[in-house]
């Protein structure tokens, strides 16, 4: 299988489906992680949270972590995501190149400009696709406006360490954001583990998908 | 895998979930089909539609040609379903001794009131299962009043000619809604085939799904 | 400020909207528990889970445990509470005779009977209550098949202890889920608290509110 | 054209649709009144609001005054309408008589138990027809719990009088709700008329309906 | 009646509601057909797909089939639709000029930009209109991540043959897409048609409508 | 209390929540509007509507009479606000020196660009805000095409007509709306007030608040 994961900022995707990630590498299936931002970013007052070279090492450091050897960046302006035929076509193209079995992406109607972005984006490029599924959206990054439905549910209890740790490879953010994020986040994957009797668990909500017989 | 497919009446498992029966039963896989009611059917003006035995045959008929051999009806009666303590646990016992992976029954906004009721006792004895799938309505028998979100596709191309026999073998239904009635299944398992690239396909809308990688 | 909480069964007050409660029992507010069924419960294999006097005891350890000391059971069959005028005028009356400011129910679109009859009734009973919120439904005892929307977020970090604890007091419960449905909840907790900013919270759907200037 | 409306009580289809059926009267269609209960009605308290033959007549003033003449009420209990076969078979029956081109019931989100079950009667009585429309809900007699889509807008702005009216010749409603409940009704059609550039007009959201070109 | 369908590309029209303007035209109704782009385009590899003059002999081509002479292309850039003031003002000016009585336009929550984008505008330059309804998505051009309700309903059973004619007439489209493109909505508006007992039907979401009585 | 109140165009603040605004400086509380165009306008015909200066004198009077006094504009075009950082972070710095304990803003599924726009921003803006509020959208200005639940009622039954004065003082678009806007907003209040049994109350749709105990 192959699975192809897009997010806007290094760490999106760690925090959405780093566990399912880590899985499927020890499942030997091939996973590809696609950063649309990927330089460094500055908060609202021009403080910079992270370097260009600080937030490249995180993204390699935290996709290492989980066992994903194939990530790209699309370098594209952090806040300034844009909803472009260019963002479009650069997804096609990693799709027709890396031909992925299923694609993760942001939750449509997050807040952050940059996961709306980067999700409409990936929308556009994956309509010939057929397993697309979208982030449980979390604060402080991200939140929904529109209520958020969990129907596609990733057993990662064999992963829920490597999750974490690939989320504390991000330094700048943990610095961010302190601990209570790593904590929300492992109590959230308790949360959705317990809804289907696992000990942790990812959620998604399903554009559309094929049943495999 | 386990596959329970749960319908109000004989003939709306076939219309709904047939092809995709018969393509599990091709590939090794155990089915069950469960009948909430299984007796006779008259029309609001009270002429038979079909008798008892009647319905009892075209049920094990259409089954048959699906490959189906494992079909249970619970002989409640007929557009009187109840959504009950009773009928829950009957479905409720089903699922333990079946032990499904998988359970299939009605849009819960469907606007058959056998479909509707079956469609909540089956949602109530199966909250601790992991993938449950909700069928696209169709008229005559059902609509919905809430839009459908077709999610789960499942390519029938090999067995779209089954599905059909199967329908055909439910003689009283065909008597009452001509062959019209199979044009549009076979019209609608060819549009939802093209949606996801294939000849053929049925679909539903995901109440939850466990990632299975 | 008078608050009335309405759940199907003992322990879903407590699961949904335990720490609020005692919270505004420690801010000197009015709560009243109101309990539909209220009897023992058994297995769906005529189990006893729960005799009549063990659910009587253990409703009112747990208010205890809150903090609240009005609590009334209206002693409907368990798995089988009805969406009858009968349930609605008894509700209708407490409402009248307690008056209460805000009013806390099941969610409408949870999959276990009594829950959803239950919030049903509450809404007609309420038709002209301005303050009415929906609980996060919580497997195992129910699950949502439309998605829940977390609107209203009550802080509880003072009272997540107290909150805990009155589950505990549901000994035939926690026999029953075991220690990892307190894990969940409190899990569940941390995750709602981290969505604005504090330890824990419980959130809910809003029916309507109105605003206080 | 034939217009059927069908309401829970009497009251109920002049409130959403009064100004609609006094104008397709005035244009020569014909329109049919079926109002489910019919009987008199007490408060919670068993307190008589109307008795049987107040209803009855304040029922048939109402009617005239919108210049309907046919009025049929099928006399099921006030707050014990069922969603049974019953039911579903009286308005099949009449559906099937009367060959209605366009169906208004209640909103199947609304809060009376009465107007549910009399929405959901007629949508599996009327699977086969083709226009159907449900009525904006209103405080006190009912409101909605999900949001309700305002679709279908019909310029009442000739008729709003004989609506009011209508109403008023509901004496035992209007004792009991006190003309804010007139002017409520009124401000509401103003409201949305001026969505659609008129006067007044009534709104509906659409199950489906058929263009007419 | 004057009926107004705006579609992104050339072909989008036809798709969605080809059948419905051929029946418009033959019952002397007036009919324009807006194209927001109008050039030719090319696969994201810049593989030349149709050129300009291609593209506008298609539509004209087309259109003729439909018996639409009125069509006027907007010549933004495929790929490249704006949601800006300055196509709503194209729109505007279209509308205020035209003066539609019904406006067709595609589905708010379809995937493709251009779609969104075209639907959007045509949104907010009919803010003051009471007719407007939205195509049902259809693969590949367009996908819905929103369920699409079909809700308008127009019986095409005696311009079927128009609609798949004037798809035709978009060579370059049949080539990219091959005859199962065809296939598939012929496939649809069969089951569309069926869903209201005709043979074939194209159907709408409505955003508003007003009732003619 | 803080309050912010963040409108796309003078009017629209006072349109949808002029009346919660006038209630709370009545009752102390500090209020601040934010308007994000906020020079003039002109029609699509390039007729003057309103020139700058009248614009920011419109505003000023219309807040006035609200009692409010701290009022901003930030002069992003009109019909041309931006989705951007920049009015993202211009409205972020608001948010940071303001500390607003509620944010009102415009309705996601609004029609008019600007409007849409604004909301999004301020969902950006706001992501680590508890308490945000999105206005009822009203015709000519915006309209929804997604439904709008009324959630958040606000009883302005003391300031209606400190509301409908302000909007007097907008005299351009008074102008160009007609005494008829001012009809249909009075008559708006007082349908919403009755949903809550009061005279006149505004309506809002909640994404997230939390309950104060």
């Amino acid at each position: 299988m192959r699975i192809l994961a897009i997010g806007a900022h290094g760490d999106d995707i760690e925090l959405a489906c780093g566990g399912t990630l880590a899985k499927a590498i020890n499942n030997q299936h091939e996973v590809k992680m696609l950063v649309v931002t990927g330089k460094g970013s500055k908060s609202h007052k021009d403080v910079i949270i992270r370097t260009d070279s600080e937030a490249r090492k995180e993204v390699e450091d935290a996709a290492s972590i989980l066992g994903v050897t194939d990530v790209t960046s699309l370098n594209y302006d952090d806040t300034n995501v844009p909803y472009s035929i260019d963002l479009i076509s650069d997804i096609e193209n990693i799709i027709i190149e890396f031909n992925p079995d299923m694609i993760f992406t942001h939750f449509v109607f997050d807040t952050h400009q940059d996961h709306i972005r980067t999700a409409h984006s990936t929308l556009s490029a994956s309509r010939r696709r057929n397993n697309i599924y979208l982030y449980e959206p979390i604060n402080p990054s991200g939140q929904g406006y529109v209520a958020f439905r969990p129907q596609l549910y990733s057993d990662i209890s064999s992963t829920i360490e490597k999750k974490i740790s690939s989320l504390q490879a991000h330094k700048s953010q943990l610095k961010k954001y302190s601990n209570k994020w790593l904590e929300a986040v492992e109590a959230r994957a308790k949360y959705r583990g317990y809804e289907i009797g696992v000990d942790y668990a990812e959620c998604f909500e399903i554009v559309r998908t094929e049943l495999d017989l």
